[in-house]
């Protein structure tokens, strides 16, 4: 691992847990029976121990979408053709993707990263390019990535969680295009959680059952080829994993570092996540998962990372779809804290017994 | 059963089948796996038979808020004092309360209700006058209302979802507010499900097992005095509802008819919205449900109705907090299928497979 990553995990403390207690202090204070507002409490007091008591609301909210391609493409683990990667970025660009209308609606800020995308977009085009490969190796036959370029990819994602805290973003998400991306995240769970590659992997954008086979042999071969090391995430990123999942690993490690809140979305950005957590611990703190995603192995990676999911809508996009439709939520959980009245200050009765 | 009840019955008719299966087959031409928006495309679907494909959007999104006594309190059955019903009256009308936040927060118009408070507003206070009884009766000793009293409730909430409707409301919600109204809601799922009392009984704003015990109790002696007959709905709302339920259940009959989509807030609400649906089954159609509360009877008037909740987020306060969150979930839906560009429009590959 680079100094540059090891810096920014210096940075990294766990939120604050004086802050935590005092906001669930001032929760038995607001004009609601105790607890009543279930997981909104609970996700209130974490953004207070995160950012402040109370929170500073509204938040500007932003959402990084990370696109990048799979060399792993070629086993033909995907139900849709490698091209989509490119061809959804453009979506993305025009506006018409879900993810895009979901963020309109809940005034997210959506950037489109070029993490490693098989194709060359116009130098003018409204990305931010970061490409560190077109498209990674088939990991079948060995590391998706050099070490180097994992790091790049990291250090990429770090940069634009601090580029976020200077554009003063309250609340990031992280988001991924890349056809052949589930494959890479069943890998890291397998690898990083020790959960059994059949329950790690699922159909993705929609395998049939010899598919999802093809899927798990695939993933079993890349395992036995790569033995990533799953006490050294930046190995296991390099091995099994992509240029958006690097990027979307390092946007929750900066987010951290910059005491920002940030939200996984998916499957994918969840194994990003994880590699996040693996790397530093204390990033923990700073996360929210957005949805329960409907690829099975999800559930491992929540606990590994110990933050249930938000949502549980039968969602299994990606792109930032659920991070989208979270944040708002989260961001929901921040005004209460901040704005609802007191029993004392509203002059309403407490418990009568 | 009134003439105008009646009346209003007679105009609801079956969200529109042909539009809901065109709405299906428009699903599979946006750029995304078929189904990989899970319930947000059985919601869009929804919203599309009920107001037209596609829905139009962005919706005004209103939520009425009835607030009512009862006469129950007297029993025990409640952890906080009567008088807090009106004290929160004025803290919905001041904007503290956490309804005010949420849906400041998704932008939708609270209107409080005044169905039957046991207090005297002033006449200019900025709440809607419907008071039918200063507080029920105390329904352990006979009916909570006169069949006269539960009819008025009824029509004074088909009438807000005519006005609402005249005022270009798009997406109306229903929440409450009421001491002691989870006895009588309680009463309803048992009277209206057939569930016993015990599933059909909880905690409400915090009791304790003593409490709970009582409350059981109290249903049952409400129960086996009142004999609500369950083929007729206003009996039921008379003898163990209460004036905001029948508002409530007024609004989802108007919702119904006035063709608009109305969305049931927790355990109260979707009691009232139940007793809509046993008056007009087909008013089932035209209901969400926001989210599952955490009193128990919940599941069996949801399962009376036939639909699922949106949200699970341990919430249990009422108000109109769960419809709150969900509306804006539920315009979503109504976005994507408005605003997501085709798979053809994109020049987007469809599957390989």
């Amino acid at each position: 691992m680079s100094e540059s990553i090891e810096e920014t995990c210096r940075r990294i403390g766990p939120a604050d847990r004086a802050v935590l207690e005092a906001a669930q202090a001032r929760q038995l204070s607001l004009t609601k029976p105790p607890g009543s507002l279930g997981r909104l409490e609970e996700i209130g007091n974490r953004l207070a121990a995160i950012c402040g008591l109370p929170p500073a609301v509204p938040m500007a909210k932003r959402l990084y979408v990370a696109a990048a391609d799979h060399g792993v493409t070629a086993e033909g683990v995907s139900a849709y053709p490698r091209e989509v990667t490119y061809q959804m970025v453009y979506n993305f660009l025009a506006g018409g993707a879900a993810v895009n209308v979901l963020a309109r609606h809940a005034r997210i800020d959506v950037q489109v990263v070029d993490a490693g995308v098989d194709h060359a977009f116009p130098p003018d085009a409204p990305l931010l390019h970061r490409k560190i490969v077109r498209g990674t190796a088939n990991f079948v036959y060995g590391p998706a990535m050099t070490r180097g370029q994992a790091e790049q990819s990291v250090l990429a994602g770090i940069d634009l969680a601090r580029a976020a805290r200077q554009d003063g973003i309250g609340l990031l998400g992280i988001g991924e295009m890349g056809i052949g991306n589930t494959t890479a995240a069943s890998a890291i769970t397998a690898a990083l959680t020790g959960c059994p590659v059949q329950e790690a992997t699922g159909r993705g954008t929609g395998l049939d059952a010899a598919g999802l086979a093809r899927k798990a042999a695939v993933i079993e071969r890349a395992l036995a080829v790569n033995r990533p090391d799953r006490g050294d995430p930046l190995d296991v990123l390099a091995r099994v994993g992509g240029a958006e999942i690097g990027v979307m690993m390092g946007v929750a490690l900066g987010a951290a570092a910059e005491r920002l809140p940030v939200v996984a979305d998916g499957f994918i950005s969840t194994a990003a996540a994880a590699l996040a957590v693996a790397c530093c611990p204390p990033v923990r703190d700073y996360l929210f998962l957005a949805h329960r995603s409907e690829e099975p192995g999800h559930a491992a990676l929540a606990g590994f990372i110990g933050q249930t999911p938000i949502l549980d809508l039968g969602m299994r996009l990606g792109e930032g779809t659920g991070a989208a439709l979270a944040m708002p939520v989260i961001e929901a959980a921040g005004r209460l804290l901040a704005e609802m009245a007191t029993f004392e200050g509203a002059r309403v009765s407490g418990k009568a017994r």
